[in-house]
């Protein structure tokens, strides 16, 4: 029977998502050992999506197959028991035989959290970018806006990766303003890696006046990792859902 | 020269706002220790709350006094320099030379968060109570009613402090949501020790039904500790602001 669970998880103390052979704390591994120690036999996971060390996650999708069937809000209850308090299994439910979380994956969201303020904050320190400097929220507004619609994101996918395809539907991209906490949202049917933080980045540089929305234009258009800004850091970026057919 | 500073922390990794002789890490030794370091002569601070371990500050005043005079600007930027992550200071200024943070308070906010959803939130674990109970929302806006105004609180303050003077004012007790969350606010002249966490307690029984609305008010009549809830967990409880004349 295969299986699909919904998994949250403070990247924090993660080396990311993957296993790296027991050599690090991944995501990956800690899920394995909590799944295979329940159901009492080996398992092997698939997620919807990598998540790099200190990315957190609200809604990661995770797909598995066992031989033993489950009682699933039984099974539910002993995961969460079992595995460590930065990780817990949301959702717990049978899937078809074929079911791909990457795959069959139609829309994704990410969110990204800023703390837009002149003094660091300690208790949000491990869930957002700290962004001293004024940003006018117009502008970043009309920044985010650009990446709506289908696009090359070749100027904003990590730079070790400049050969893979890089087109992407984005179906939303905008600010939401809370306070001091900015926390930018996409939606889209994929990413090319290292998307979503390197957008946040030129947003960023738009908001502070460092360039214009029409240099933002122009650098998606120019389809040139080395035209755009740096990336946000990690730890303020959420996957935050995965929706399927 | 007495200078006052308002300090944000993150209560996790210290036991708590007092010194301890250099036994545990504490919020005031290590502001002790940052604020020498960079003014160079011996300094004692004074808080105008003490919270306990695990509880965190976005607000907490203090006061010093140096002898020698600081361009404050430089010094703020120095101190959060020293400090460790889980501090800030987030505003310096220089005060009258009696300055009391403790005395002349006359408005302390607090605010409590409850991670309120079957599973828990590992993102949020820090920094909410985890209440996996369904909550009438009705219920728990009643029952924080009932707080408002002058009161005899020694049903809600620490066990251990039943012969202290009790009487207080509250000016505001309510709960926003925000999807999952919830957040208790509180706003008083001052405090019994623990009284925030004993009432939060309370409003949570009252909202999952385990009492009546009318049941609070006896409890909060009958001046006794022993007929009230047991306290709400530290980590969900912030010291927002203090307010002077």
């Amino acid at each position: 029977m295969r299986y699909r669970a919904t998994v949250a998880y403070d990247g924090t103390d993660f080396l990311g998502w993957q296993s790296q052979a027991g050599k690090a704390r991944t995501v990956q591994e800690t899920l394995v050992d909590a799944i295979s120690t329940v159901a009492r036999e080996p398992v092997r996971i698939f997620g919807a999506g990598r998540t790099d060390t200190g990315v957190h996650a609200n809604g990661q999708v995770i797909a598995f197959d066992l031989e033993n069937s489950l009682d699933l809000s039984t099974v539910l209850r002993s995961l969460n028991g079992v595995l460590p308090d930065d990780i817990a299994i949301r959702e717990l439910s049978e899937a078809a035989p074929d079911f791909d979380p990457r795959r069959h994956a139609k829309q994704r969201a990410y969110k990204y959290r800023i703390w837009n303020a002149p003094v660091r904050s300690p208790t949000e320190r491990h869930t957002s970018w700290h962004v001293p400097w004024a940003l006018d929220a117009e502008v970043l507004q009309k920044a985010a806006a650009v990446f709506v619609g289908q696009h090359d994101f070749a100027s904003f996918q990590g730079a070790d990766k400049i050969d893979r395809p890089s087109i992407r539907r984005v179906d939303r991209s905008e600010v939401v303003s809370d306070g001091p906490i900015l926390t930018y949202w996409i939606e889209a049917n994929a990413y090319a890696r290292h998307m979503v933080r390197n957008i946040v980045g030129q947003v960023v540089e738009a908001g502070q006046g460092r360039c214009t929305v029409a240099d933002v234009e122009k650098i998606l258009e120019a389809r040139d990792r080395g035209k755009a800004a740096p990336p946000a850091p990690p730890q303020g970026l959420y996957l935050e859902w995965v929706r399927y057919e």
